[in-house]
């Protein structure tokens, strides 16, 4: 099976996509991090006063719950429609779905928008889907396979993408799926790394032609990434740094290398 | 002197802790590092709408006041009243307690809801128990041993215990008292490491027997973690990190091995 | 060309200043860590309730309006006022001033407090002087040349510093006008370098005696321990590590004779 995920790669440096994120206090700084190492251009900005203008001159809005309050939930609300009213692609990453009352609220008032792409976990994403999840919380307590009928139903309801990641990362646009094999166990013990890749997906999604292979890039550089990191850290501390260096230097020819994807 | 130090870390990562923090911007994504490394599972969740559920399904809550404003207070009070209800353990870091007239008002009101924990350095735990104290903000300008009356009597008063930590910690549950020597200088050089501990001290807290005996084990597990990154750091910046992944490798046997812990 | 830049390095450092930041969420922690490893004393205060209160007592007072909202603004705009009263110098960092409407009016608004000190990037200076500026958000559209006369018009305007930071530096007080030619590109591949400089620039300017000089050690000193982080770093994650280390290790004599200080 053959991507153009390398060729994904360039188009998206070349662009340097000004990507607007709107996300929680905790993923704040490796989310902007990650978006500058891989070649994009990260902007935060919540307020009510000034999101939904700046979402349309962006390249792509990155929604991310994690740390909900309610002026923000307006501010995610005007920014999803600015974005939709200026073709701006938009990225949900629905943080502990099912965590709380609130969060299912929140979630179902975004959902209406036709996010671009979901990113979550398994947990999240058949949270999110009305289904019965046992994540308690950031963490997955289902697996991937699990949550793939629900993603696929997920991408049909609002006509966009669904990932959900997880040790074999799975996507769907509610017909065709692809799987992309890449990644490492440690990933899941640095805080925030789904949710920068969700701003990462931001970055490939702006300006992209075929979204399901920027997406597909977008999962697979950031999961090459993930295991080049792996293979030198002593730890989780010394994984973050050597992940962002591994962004930073990733080029093209080593993502159509090392990218592991199949149809699903 | 013998506490089962390393039991309590074994049975703390057996049960991979769902922690709710309720802490400031800046300890946010070390705490949750931390958190990760040490082998638990961090939520940060702060808004009203929510903050209450989450934190009586959680393992324990941390409620920070680093970074202040009512809409938090509002959570926190509302948070550690959940807490108690469903007799979830929660920890009190009081930073900088005695810097402002709002920040003594925030400690006064949290102080009634009794926390299982408070950690903070000497300024901070003598701010708490009405003394003068020399502190100008989140650092300590008073000496542990300055402090350990002050402690002593606010874990009377709150039927808690009540930790100071700094170059030795100590302990106490207002009766008993306990010392604790490890620990390296420049684990003040890098900011929120005693925020990050109080997260962690929630960890151990989770479900824990012996109260006294996990909040020893948090704070010599991190205080050791801590000696053993600054014997391979360079300065600051990369003692993080290295810190991380002390915290991610330490075992129980090192733990009991190097921890120095005595009655006080 | 001589200035004591070694000489402010160690006032700063005997003083340990405590710098009261209102600063955005994605540079808090590297804002704080840059603090302590140079030498200072960081808190992060920003409720209405306390910030002003808390601006009277410390040493120096930076305001950053990278992540705005309407309660921020307030407390800004009250500590800024503290601050004049108090005679604490305040350094304003007008993060993508020109992005949006909101973010021209509040700096509008705050630049009516005189700062004493503007540190931006070549869009932001330009935005900030009312030109028009080609910045899209955080990072700059334009050259540090093209901002030198919005530079020494808005100083005279505020009768403070201002800098205009980018390859090369160039800071002036609206008459004399120097050029600071240290630092690395990879400094633009990390998140809130430029926030975190603000940070320091606070440091520097707490108590000094002539703020011109204090300034110039300030970017000097910065763009020093940046150049030497790079010589070791392999991408932009090890780069952040390696900084903080270079900023904590660095000395007077090492800046002295590292320093490239021209008149402009």
């Amino acid at each position: 099976m053959q991507h153009a995920l390398g060729a994904e790669l360039t188009r998206m440096r070349a662009a340097t996509p000004l990507v607007h994120n709107i996300t929680n206090y905790v993923s704040m700084e490796i989310s902007a991090n990650a978006l500058l190492a891989v070649g994009a251009a990260p902007a935060m900005i919540h307020a009510e006063e000034e999101a939904a203008e700046f979402a349309a001159i962006a390249g792509a809005l990155v929604i991310n719950i994690g740390t909900l309050s309610p002026a923000w939930v307006a501010a995610m609300t005007a920014s999803a429609v600015a974005a939709n009213g200026a073709g701006v692609p938009w990225v949900l990453d629905p943080v502990a779905a099912g965590a709380t009352g609130y969060r299912r609220r929140v979630c179902e008032g975004l959902l209406a928008f036709r996010p671009t792409l979901i990113r979550g976990n398994a947990s999240e994403i058949l949270a999110l889907a009305g289904a019965t999840a046992s994540g308690r919380g950031v963490d997955a307590g289902d697996g991937v396979e699990a949550a793939e009928a629900a993603a696929r139903s997920l991408a049909q309801e609002t006509r966009g993408l669904v990932a959900v990641t997880g040790p074999v990362d799975f996507l769907t646009d509610g017909t065709e799926a692809r799987r992309i094999a890449n990644g490492a166990p440690i990933l899941t013990q640095v805080t925030a790394m789904g949710c920068a890749l969700s701003a990462v997906s931001g970055a490939f999604l702006a300006g992209a032609a075929d979204r399901m292979d920027a997406a597909t890039a977008a999962l697979a550089a950031y999961a090459l990434a993930g295991e080049q990191a792996a293979a030198v850290a002593a730890g989780p501390g010394s994984f973050a740094p050597a992940f962002l260096d591994a962004l930073a230097a990733l080029d093209a020819a080593t993502l159509d290398a090392g990218a592991r994807v199949s149809q699903a």
